[in-house]
């Protein structure tokens, strides 16, 4: 078993990756805008990470930017061949790679349909950024490891870049904070971590949950544990969770729940962990503040950033928990079975 | 243990529910044509067995109307209390009882906002029923029984009526046919199901998935499996599962498989059999034809009917594969820890 991983040393290259997308992308907000006034709506086309980095762009724009932001089903387009009226719409398509035929096709097919195109993309010079109205091109290097984290990390700048550009009430300035936040909660020891490392060892499976814009971090840590740990950890929202999912809680099926340390999902988080406790499980907090962790086992805290900004730097323990995961329980995080860079649907 | 349910009893009064279901709304089509004729685009408001019905009523009219069709995120209202414009939206908004609060307020919001509104509920006189400008009320009867099954495919049937009235280049006299194919669907023989069962008691988690319209069927079978017998399930589309969770299945982990007998998306859905067979884990097929049984280990087969109302019985063997697991499991299927029939998020 090795002691590090490529995937480690890319989740500490997030710092650097995140300043070097937002001195690229924050110049492109008047190109921005010239699409945003000729749409109403934005439409993401993404999947797997990516597609969590556009439920973050979902609420993000939803909340802020008075525009519907919802999300695309790529068959409709590479497998129904229909034909949707699209004017007035913005599509998004994110992908690490830019060369995901499924997005890349999704995309041109939403532009065919009368659409405004954006490309969120790491892949300089891929099909994707190549074929879209206006490249958000990440700088986030070269990633090597399988798991996706300075490539999504890096499109969630790119998001709030877009929402910006899109008129959205937000601050500049705040968003320029954001590589310190990552940077803190790097520095960070990994003391929290072990502990709840020690607990996952040995479990099945996993709720991860979280709210609004943590909804997208909930998600990505759920992924991240299901692809590089092989647990079978179910990412859902606060709201899904109480129809139905909730029965699976118990003492040998922990939930980790992701907050904000402040905004308008932090009480129903709380509650969450309260109910999931009450019922028997095990319950861990990434973030939420002191509110989360007095409600949680075991907690990790994270940097106090807006509400808007949290998920870019609530993944980051996340990515880190998962790597040590992996390697306690003998997997090499950097590949894991079944999976290559750059995944190949249609 | 019992040797019987509610929950039993219930699936089999599906035909009945979906008849008395067609006959109170196919004559409200030109109400939903005038509805139309105001709007461009469909927007869903959901959550649990209703969120999964959404999914096929998004593939049915983006797949046959020409319409964009897409998922709202119900806090971008209750929490956030975000303004968006939603003129041009037809906002649906689906519950069994109508009185989930937070569903009532995202629909009452999106009026605000400028929306059209559809309510798809169980809930005759209910709050949502009497909030909306057109009410397609299911005629499914009480369900009392937890998990949702003929409030799910009434719905499911509601929304095919939605379709039709929305100008889809749909068969009246197909969906005509449904109660019948589910009729055939119950009057199947055990035997095959019990086969799947018996592999399933011990199993921790398993995958669920399905491509297009079956997508809902997997999703909702998943939210069955998670709810009546805390099996930890992810419900993943075709593609999902291919960025990153196929890194899951192995010999502990099966995955059930769900598609129609025909259509474009049959073949990924054999391929993905093949795959996963391929690495190691059991596969199981609901629907699928030959070609998707005789790629996996045990299969259940499904009715011809066409690829767009497959949805409405493909769930049915996976709601009784759920009866009958609880049960062998010794749980109460129509009881569920944790959960109440009434979901009250807000």
């Amino acid at each position: 078993m090795t002691t590090t991983s490529v995937m480690r040393a890319e989740i500490a290259e997030q710092p650097a990756a995140l300043r070097a997308t937002l001195d690229a992308l924050l110049p492109l907000t008047d190109d921005i805008a010239a699409l945003g006034r000729e749409t109403r709506q934005v439409l993401f086309i993404a999947r797997g990470s990516s597609d969590n980095a556009a439920v973050y762009g979902g609420y993000l724009l939803q909340a802020h930017s008075g525009r519907l932001a919802t999300l695309a089903s790529p068959s409709i387009a590479t497998t129904y061949g229909a034909r949707i009226d699209l004017s007035d719409v913005l599509a998004v398509a994110i992908s690490q790679s830019g060369k995901t035929e499924e997005i890349v096709d999704t995309m041109r097919w939403a532009a065919d349909c009368g659409a405004r195109t954006v490309a969120v993309t790491n892949g300089e010079g891929s099909p994707l950024a190549e074929s879209a109205d206006v490249a958000l091109v990440t700088r986030a290097g070269t990633e090597l490891a399988v798991p996706a984290t300075k490539t999504y990390t890096t499109q969630l700048a790119a998001l709030a870049v877009l929402a910006l550009g899109l008129g959205a009430g937000l601050d500049r300035g705040e968003l320029l904070g954001a590589p310190d936040a990552i940077e803190a909660a790097l520095a960070q020891s990994d003391d929290r971590l072990d502990a709840i490392v020690d607990r996952l060892v040995g479990v099945q499976g996993a709720v991860v949950s979280g709210r609004g814009m943590a909804f997208s971090t909930a998600l990505e840590a759920a992924l991240k544990l299901k692809e590089a740990c092989y647990l079978h950890a179910m990412g859902l929202s606060y709201a899904d969770l109480l129809h139905g999912p909730i029965a699976v809680v118990d003492s040998g099926t922990p939930a980790i729940l992701v907050a904000a340390n402040n905004g308008p999902t932090l009480p129903g988080t709380v509650a969450l962990a309260e109910r999931v406790a009450a019922a028997g499980a095990p319950v861990y907090a990434i973030g939420g503040g002191d509110a989360l962790a007095d409600a949680c086992d075991l907690s990790v805290p994270a940097p106090d950033v807006p509400e808007w900004l949290a998920p870019i730097n609530l993944i980051v323990p996340a990515q880190i928990l998962t790597e040590k995961l992996a390697r306690r329980l003998g997997y090499d995080p950097d590949a894991p079975r079944g999976l290559g860079k750059v995944t190949q649907t249609s």
